[in-house]
């Protein structure tokens, strides 16, 4: 709440002391105890705000009702990492993937997932169920829950779909949309506007007499859309029942002003806006989905629609990092007051999690979550002036969640028992179960053996390749390649299945990767074809170990249908792997990616059997 | 102009039509024939603006004067990627890359080109007087050539230093700053107000009376800056001598409102402001960078600081291709006909020089110049209404030079000739000079005997290995390794001295890299940390040709002052390989930044002896 915030956070020589305050502290201590996962708020980062800071801001996160916020100054944070974000080439999450990032939303303390497209695909369908039930009922003791949320277009099989998938959740919703620019009803959907008014009121009635008490509206592509028929199709749909009007910018065209503009006079001209919440959703085109948030809040928006890493289709959508800490530092200062329930301090650890399961990365300077984003810190001569941090920096990277293994001195190596990896990774916010860490050891052992200093980098690298990984359907057992300019490049592999036979083949290839690959491929025998592939080295030095990521698309049937366009395409997986060599690692990637995909078959096996009988 | 604009840009159904034509079409066939570099305007985009536009467009940019522009709706383009994004962890340039980067930026049709800190150290001066020299006496028919601007701290070394650097301009610029926040003040310069002033007002003067017309002065931290203070200040440099006032928002904390009141208020407030350009430099650490630097303009700023790419030093900076084609888009529509005079089809090559010179990556979802960023383009199965793209498209790809293959039906294999390479290459809007020709003609080869379908991505990954190289010390005679999981892995180079002599030397390593890098140290002998390594593949398919990047630390003296805190660090430098051959292509990636490393220790000395003669 406003009266809840310590005034004068922008007096020039003051300002780091507040940017360390939680927007909402008591969701700091609440979050802590929703179970989930693996990563956890650090301990080292409880004290950072003062006993009067926490006796202020005492009070908890507004009541949930759908339609109507308690106090004015809350904004909620809808995020769509996963229906969105998701629908970004190369993508894809397995169910398990997307539960995973479910559950860190919930820790970050978003008020809404929306979950995914349950018409996309039966997948997508079970993928949302799954999150519904286990997510959208896991109350923490202050009440929250987090809104699981379906998309489905203005038909009936969309909507079924939908609350199909979000009714077990405890505060389900169900999210439909219509084109209402005269582009998209005249191109896409061919139909007037009273054809779309009708349909648009129809759906959200149909929606509501399913029993679905939040219900969410989008006129797509509002930013080209003309104010007077918004106006109208708006006052509709509220009549029919609408609880919450988002309001699009879907091709990314409106600058700021505009958008507020845009927010401000739905606000002041839609009949009966009063009872409903007004919702940005900004794509990023021309690189302004953020500050177009920002400006939606301000006019008025109190949902704001944001993806982690700001993932999306094309430029993406307006990043959740930026835009909450936009609100964080400045909500006091310039925006009246506002603020939101997110617990900032899981940003970083959402975002490494986002960027591994979607196979997007972030650029080095991308704000907040970058490489380089906070790489002030550190510098060969710290003059003076640089310790006091405030010259150069409005927020700290423990805002986020980050923490530097320089800052604490501990450094890992062959001697270091388990007792000291232990340690270490809770300190870096793992908290992995002990089958978990029994695999994380024995790898951590394998590169102390060759490399004298393990690095916080190096340890999350082995994280993510042995635990942010698909179901092991195949594993990799043994690897021998020889390669360079002076011959054919030649690889043996040797592959364990799921029974535990091994199985071995070996191919030549115009490179040591494209022959290991090829040999896999002789055993595993799925026809794919490789989309991207990247490697990052996760430390400094010759002997840092090598993070690789694949993406491979499926030639078979992986089809999904695409929520805005209709279009059909063929999914694609990605797979990562990590190594001190980088054919292993390649290896590891590539066969992690094809369990995604022979774990995708198995998913929907299961499902069109459960359907026919 | 304004007048310029075909009117009702923004007419729903007609939305993509207009954004075909160029903001200021003169420029388009001038900038033609500026000579250099070899990146050129791709032939198949000439007639993308109607025969009527390009009458009713026919005035020019508008002429040159430091302290005022002829037309008040021209917005100026001031790009510091050669300053501030240079500065960037890991981005040193070397003096032949910034040279190429500011050609390319001349192509573009910048109007300041900010070449970077002379101060910082010999080799900074050298290459800005270079730049100075030579692009800054490029003029071309109708009468354009870039300024080149020295960035200066507010003293007389600094000052000296940028106008020996940019004296040799036609169009030279100092651009000096101090720090006017309370913050910055204490804490940084410890000084006074009056002292603060005193300085700025002596140094202005200085750089004038040393014959500079044309002098920025920023108040650094404009953004956290007393705004009575502002007003005094900045009236004082302009009775001192300032043609352009810059206002940056230095730590990026100021939301888009914020900026343009800021603006404004300046506008409104300070004496004399109406004989100078208001300028915009706006940092992205809350993501809003571009956003506030269109509010900028539209509050009254005339010239707009920005880089390619958004890079820039933490979050970075405004990215030059949001600003320039978010005015582009809506300049007519909503910003009261403002234009610039860049020539966007040059956008993309430009972005794709500096990721490689800079070695910052951009993600996929990055705005305009993304992988992803116009990939509704492509797709399994593009339905009818897809067909009529300004449903989910705003600008095409084309307008920022971007060309897909799979547009052409072109496929080059191991059949294709000289002939059908160099036409490919020219649509792809390279121009090579016999001697590149012939060695990208001979690495073409030896790919397509392994490969069947040699794709433009191919082609640009042979070119950015084969031209876009630093001055040859060393290269890679051959490479023979052998690796796994099975033993040590172990590598023999083979590198070949700028003499012609043959070294061989081979080692054992952690993974084929590491081993393979131990060899080349024991030939190269120069003490370096790898900082960053990082691989992609450039194309669909197991068989893609991989191109690595590394970046390395010199352990020795390269020092580099920074312009803001002052502090020294070391300078790193990157390198790229490309091959189908990953471990190959990680060897030519670090020989490359070796011999960058080398290229830079021959510079120096060539200066100092020079200096001391």
């Amino acid at each position: 709440m406003a009266a809840s915030f310590i005034s004068s956070y922008f007096a020039p020589c003051n300002i780091r002391t507040v940017t360390f305050i939680p927007n909402n502290p008591p969701a700091h201590s609440v979050f802590l105890v929703t179970k989930s996962f693996s990563v956890r708020s650090p301990h080292r980062s409880v004290d950072s705000f003062s006993s009067k800071t926490i006796k202020c801001c005492a009070s908890a996160r507004p009541e949930y009702i759908p339609n109507r916020i308690p106090d004015p100054l809350y904004v909620r944070i809808f995020d769509t990492t996963l229906r969105d974000g998701e629908q970004s080439p190369g993508a894809t999450m397995t169910s398990k993937e997307k539960l995973d990032i479910a559950r860190q939303l919930a820790k970050l303390g978003v008020d809404i997932i929306e979950a995914g497209f349950p018409a996309a695909s039966k997948d997508d369908l079970e993928a949302v169920k799954t999150i519904a039930m286990e997510v959208g009922n896991d109350v923490d003791e202050t009440g929250y829950v987090p809104v699981i949320c379906g998309l489905a277009r203005c038909n009936r099989a969309d909507i079924d779909a939908a609350w199909e998938a979000v009714k077990h959740a405890k505060r389900p919703r169900i999210h439909t949309f219509i084109a209402t620019s005269e582009i998209h009803m005249k191109h896409k959907l061919r139909k007037s506007r009273e054809e779309v008014i009708q349909i648009a009121r129809d759906m959200v009635s149909y929606a509501r007499s399913l029993g679905c008490q939040d219900v969410e509206f989008s006129p797509e592509d509002a930013g080209r859309s003309e104010k007077e028929f918004l106006y109208q199709i708006l006052e509709e749909v509220i009549k029919a029942g609408a609880t919450t009007l988002n309001i699009p910018d879907t091709v990314g065209c409106l600058l700021e002003d505009e958008f507020a503009q845009l927010i401000a006079d739905i606000k002041a001209n839609t009949p009966g806006i009063e009872n409903v919440i007004i919702s940005t959703h900004c794509q990023n085109d021309l690189g302004q989905a953020s500050g177009n948030t920002i400006a939606g809040a301000r006019a008025g928006a109190r949902q704001l629609e944001v993806t982690i890493n700001g993932i999306g289709e094309r430029a993406g959508n307006a990043s959740l990092e930026e835009v909450v800490m936009a609100i964080k530092t400045r909500g006091k200062a310039i925006m009246g007051g506002l603020y939101t329930g997110i617990n900032t301090k899981h940003i970083f650890m959402t975002s490494k999690m986002v960027t591994e399961y979607s196979g997007l990365p972030v650029q080095p300077h991308k704000a907040i979550v970058g490489a380089n984003a906070f790489s002030h810190e550190s510098g060969i001569h710290q003059d003076g002036m640089l310790k006091f941090k405030g010259t150069y920096e409005i927020m700290s990277p423990e805002d986020i969640g980050l923490y530097r293994s320089n800052d604490s001195g501990i450094v890992l190596g062959k001697l270091s028992g388990r007792h000291a990896l232990r340690s270490r990774l809770l300190e870096l916010g793992y908290e992995l179960d002990s089958k978990e860490f029994d695999d994380l050891f024995w790898r951590f052992k394998t590169v102390a053996e060759k490399k004298k200093h393990i690095s916080d980098g190096d340890i999350e690298a082995l994280i993510l390749d042995e635990i942010f990984q698909p179901q092991v359907v195949w594993s990799l057992g043994d690897l021998q390649v020889t390669c360079g300019t002076l011959g054919l490049s030649t690889a043996t592999v040797k592959l364990i299945a799921a029974d535990g036979v091994e199985h071995v083949a070996c191919s030549v290839g115009t490179g040591p990767v494209d022959a290991a690959y090829k040999a896999v491929d002789q055993i595993v025998k799925i026809p794919v074809t490789l989309v991207e592939y990247s490697m990052n080295a996760v430390t400094e030095g010759i002997d840092a170990i090598a993070s690789t990521r694949v993406v491979i698309r499926g030639e078979d049937a992986h089809t999904v249908k695409h929520a805005l366009s209709g279009q059909i395409t063929q999914r694609t997986f990605s797979g990562t792997g990590a190594g001190m060599d980088i054919v292993v690692s390649s290896v590891r990637a590539y066969v992690g990616a094809l369990n995604k995909v022979l774990g995708f078959q198995s998913v929907r096996c299961t499902v069109s059997s459960e359907a026919s009988a």
